[in-house]
C-alpha cells in the first residue's frame, strides 16, 4: 500500500440551507452561532489535518436539544458533528463535507451516582477530570485516563483507553448503558444497570467506538471502581527500549495485576525533564503503578522489581506520596507537549498500533529503526502492558516531503501491526487518518459488514459523514 | 403485561425444497442427515418447549462445511439453525420454522494456543471442559463456566457467563475476535489478536450474544487467564436469603476480588444433599472461591469472613484441597439435575434476571414471597456477586395451568427486576422465551434499531429466524 494523502481529499460540500438555520436559529438563539471564530474552534483537533470548519455550531444543554438538531439535519440531508472538548488527534471533528457542530460541552452534568452499585450516569460533555473530582466523596474513581482530559462522550465514541487500562479495561469493558440520539433523531436507550445482560444485541458496544457515525450518545452510565486501599508508584530505567518490553511482557504473562505500566524511551524521558523540570535518567524507562491493599502491593512491586532486574532494571525509585505520585504522571501526561517543544514549530503525528504482546518488543524495535534511518525525529511513549505504543514523530508542517516520508513509516508501523494480528489503532479511533488501514486490518467481508450496518442505522448519512468508513 | 404463552407458537414452516437437499447430500454425503432421531435430537434444548425437529441437519467439519450450507439456505432462502451441544434453556435450537439444523459438534478442534499472549483460538464446537483440559500444560486456563458443560459457539453465542463472571467478565469480555460465517455465506473476521482496538465498529461484540440470528461463529478467540497460585474454597451458611445477599452486596462494593460468590437456597441445598450425598446444613448458603496469591487469597478470606459475621453468617467450612472444592463445585454443578430430582416427572423452568447489586436483596425476596404465595416448589442458585440470579420452578408438565401460574411469576420477576434498571436475561439469552420482555427493557426505539441490524445483516431472515427479535 502507498502511503496515504497526510491531508484529508475535501469532500463535496453539503450546505447548510437557510430554512434549516432559521429553524435553528430560532430554537437555539445565540446557542446557534456562525461566527468564524467558533466555525475555526469547531474544525480543528489535534490531528495533522489542516481546519475545516463546519457551517454552523450549536451549542446543546440537553438530550432534546441534540434530537432537535438531528432531527433537522435528518430532513434537509445535512451533516452532523458531535463536538466534546476537541482532542481528537485523528480528525474526527473536521467538517469535510460542512454542516452542523454539535457542541456537548454544556452537558456536563453528573447525573446520578449510585455509589452502591458501582456505577455513574453522566452527560457526555463531562470530562473525565471533573467526574473524578465530582465523586470523590464516594470513594470511588473511574480509572479510564488517555491523558488528555477528555470528554466522556468523546472517550466513549473513540472507545479510549490510556494508562490504566491494562489493570480496568477500555471504554468497552466500562461503558454499560447509553442514551443515543439517532440518525432520524429518535432517543433511544441502549444497556441496563446490571452488570451484565444477553438480552438481544450489544447495542451499547457497537455505539462505544462509533466515532459519532451511527449516532450521538447523550448520556452514558459507566462503572465505578473502589479507590484502591493502597497505591504505589514507581520508575525504573533499563538498557534499552527491548528490555523495558520483555520486562513488561514477563510481568503479564505472570498475571501481575499492575495497574500502570508505561513505557517512555529516552526521547520522551529528555522531554519531559525539560518540560517538568525533572531530573531522571535519561534512558528508557517504566513508569509502573500498583493498586490493592497493603500487603497487595508490596506483593506485586516485589515480584515485579525480580523481573525488572533480570531484564538490567535499575533499582526502583518509588513515589509512595501521593504527591510525588501526581509528579510522575503529570510529566507522564504532558510527554506530548513536552516532545513537541523539543522541535519548535514542529507537528507531531502519533502513531497508535497495538499487537498481542509477545510481538511487542519487535514491533516496537523496527518501527525504531525505520524511524533511525529516515532521520525523522520521534519519540515512544506507550501502554505496553496493553501491547500498545505511541511512536510519535516530530515533523515540519511545512515540508510536504517530510509530511510524506512520515506517513510512509507510519504505513509500515501499521501494516508490520497487522501481520503480527495487531490493530492500527489501540485507542485514538480511526477519524480520518486510518481509514485508508482498515480494509487491511478486517478484510473485505468485515468491511462490508461495517458498511451495511451504517447505512442501515444512518441511511441518510449525516452521522459524522465521510469519517471511519468510505461507503 | 399478560404472561406469555408459554409454548412458542408454531411458525410458517419454510420447507428444503429437495434440490437443496440433494446439493447438501451430494457435499455431504452421511453427514447430512433426515433421520428421525437425528431430526429430534436437534429440535430440543433444556428449554421449557416441546420439541420442533429441523428437517434436515448437516455435520459440519470445517468454516467451508459451514458457509456451504448457509449459501445453499441464501440460495433456497431457507432456515439454518447454529446447534452446539444442545444446552439452551431458552429454546434458542428449536426449528420453528423448519430448516437446517447445522450440527458444529465436530468442529472441536483447539486451533492455537498462544500462551505467551493469554489467548487460545478454538472451533465453535470445543466444549469449555474439553479446552481447559487441552490447556492445562500451558499453566494457564479459560474461567467461565456457565455449569453446563457447554460448548464455546453456543456460549459465545448466547453471551454466557456463570460462576467465575464475578472477577472475570462474560463472553463478552472474553472474546476477542471471530471467524463467523454471514448470512451470505460469506466468511469475515472481527477483532484481532491485540488486547484492545478503536479501528471501527465492534463487531466482535455484535455477534457474541446475537444467538445465531446474524451468522454462524467458526472460530473463536478467547481470553486466558493464568491459573493463580493460590485457590480456596469456602462455604458459609445464613440465617435467611437476605443475609446471605445483603454480605455479597458488601463483599463486591468493598471490591473484594472475589472469584466465585454463589448463592444457594435452602432448598437448593437440600436437593444437592440428597443428590450428591453430601450434609450441608439445610439453610441459605454461599459458595465462595478466592483466586491470588497465598497471602492475598488469606487477606480476601479475612475480609469476607468479617463480612459474613457480620450479617450473621456461620463460620466458613473449607475446601482446601483439589478434591474437596471439586465435590463442591460439582454439587454446585448439579443443582439443576438435584432440583428436577426432587419432584419426580417434573420440568424445570428457570428463571435469569439481573439487577444493580443494591437492588438484588429486594428482587430476590419480592420473587420468593410471590412463589410461596402460589404455592410452586422452586429453588434459588444466584451468581450474586454479579446481581444474577435463577429462581427455578418445579412444574408438572401435564399442568397447563401450573405452567401459566409459573409463567406469571416469571413475568413479575422480570419486570421487577427492569423496574430496578436490570435485565430479563443476565446469561441465559433471549432464545424463544424472553422475547416478550425486550421491549420492556429496551424501549421501541432501540427494538427498532435492533431490527435494522436484523435486517441489514440477514435480509432473508435465514439465521435462525424467529427467535430473539420479532420481525
Amino acid at each position: 500500500m502507498n502511503a496515504p494523502d497526510p491531508h484529508p481529499i475535501v469532500q463535496a460540500m453539503r450546505p447548510v440551507p437557510s430554512a434549516m438555520l432559521d429553524a435553528l436559529r430560532a430554537r437555539f438563539g445565540e446557542r446557534c452561532s456562525t461566527a468564524q471564530a467558533v466555525r475555526e474552534q469547531h474544525g480543528r483537533d489535534e490531528s495533522v489535518y489542516p481546519m475545516m470548519p463546519p457551517e454552523v455550531v450549536v451549542f446543546c444543554e440537553s438530550t432534546d436539544d441534540v434530537a432537535a438538531v438531528v432531527k433537522l439535519a435528518d430532513l434537509h440531508e445535512v451533516p452532523v458533528i458531535p463536538f466534546g472538548v476537541g482532542s481528537s488527534v485523528e480528525g474526527h471533528l473536521l467538517a469535510i463535507q460542512g454542516g452542523v457542530s454539535i457542541d456537548l460541552s454544556r452537558m456536563d452534568k453528573v447525573l446520578a451516582v449510585h455509589p452502591e452499585d458501582l456505577t455513574v450516569t453522566v452527560q457526555p460533555g463531562v470530562t473525565r477530570e471533573q467526574l473524578n473530582r465530582e465523586i470523590r466523596d464516594t470513594g470511588l474513581f473511574f480509572p479510564i485516563d488517555p491523558g488528555a482530559n477528555a470528554s466522556i462522550g468523546g472517550m466513549s465514541a473513540t472507545r479510549a483507553s490510556g494508562t490504566n487500562a491494562v489493570r480496568y479495561g477500555t471504554m468497552r469493558e466500562n461503558v454499560l448503558a447509553l442514551q443515543v440520539v439517532t440518525a432520524s433523531g429518535d432517543i433511544i436507550r441502549t444497556g441496563t444497570r446490571a452488570k451484565k445482560s444477553s438480552a438481544g444485541y450489544d447495542l451499547t458496544r457497537l455505539y462505544v467506538g462509533s466515532e459519532g457515525t451511527l449516532g450521538v450518545m447523550t448520556e452514558i452510565t459507566l462503572k465505578l471502581y473502589p479507590l484502591p486501599e493502597a497505591v504505589s508508584a514507581a520508575i525504573c530505567q533499563f538498557p534499552s527500549v527491548d528490555a523495558a518490553v520483555r520486562a513488561t511482557i514477563q510481568i503479564i504473562q505472570m498475571g501481575v495485576p499492575i495497574a500502570r505500566c508505561e513505557l517512555l524511551d529516552a526521547n520522551a524521558v529528555r522531554a519531559v525533564n525539560k518540560h517538568d523540570k525533572l531530573n531522571l535518567q535519561e534512558s528508557p524507562m517504566l513508569l509502573m503503578e500498583f493498586h490493592g491493599s497493603e500487603s497487595g502491593v508490596k506483593e506485586q512491586a516485589e515480584t515485579v522489581q525480580e523481573i525488572a532486574k533480570e531484564f538490567g532494571g535499575t533499582d526502583f525509585q518509588w513515589a509512595t506520596t501521593p504527591e510525588e505520585r501526581t509528579r510522575l504522571w503529570t510529566a507522564r501526561h504532558h510527554a506530548y507537549f513536552a516532545a513537541v517543544q523539543t522541535r519548535p514549530g514542529c507537528r507531531c503525528q502519533a502513531g497508535d498500533v497495538c499487537v498481542p504482546i509477545s510481538r511487542l518488543a519487535e514491533c516496537i524495535d523496527a518501527a525504531m529503526s525505520d524511524s533511525e534511518a529516515h532521520g525523522v525525529p520521534y519519540w515512544i511513549v506507550g501502554h505496553v502492558g496493553d501491547g500498545n505504543f505511541h511512536l510519535s514523530w516530530l515533523l515540519d508542517p511545512n515540508d510536504a516531503a517530510e509530511a510524506q516520508r512520515v506517513e510512509e513509516l507510519n504505513v509500515r508501523m501499521v501494516q508490520r501491526a497487522q501481520q503480527m494480528e495487531g490493530t492500527c489503532t489501540g485507542e485514538h479511533g480511526v477519524g480520518l487518518h486510518k481509514m485508508p488501514y482498515l480494509l487491511g486490518e478486517h478484510g473485505e467481508g468485515a468491511m462490508a459488514v461495517m458498511r451495511s450496518l451504517k447505512r442501515a442505522l444512518d441511511p441518510k448519512n449525516i452521522m459524522n459523514p465521510g469519517k471511519m468508513l468510505a461507503l
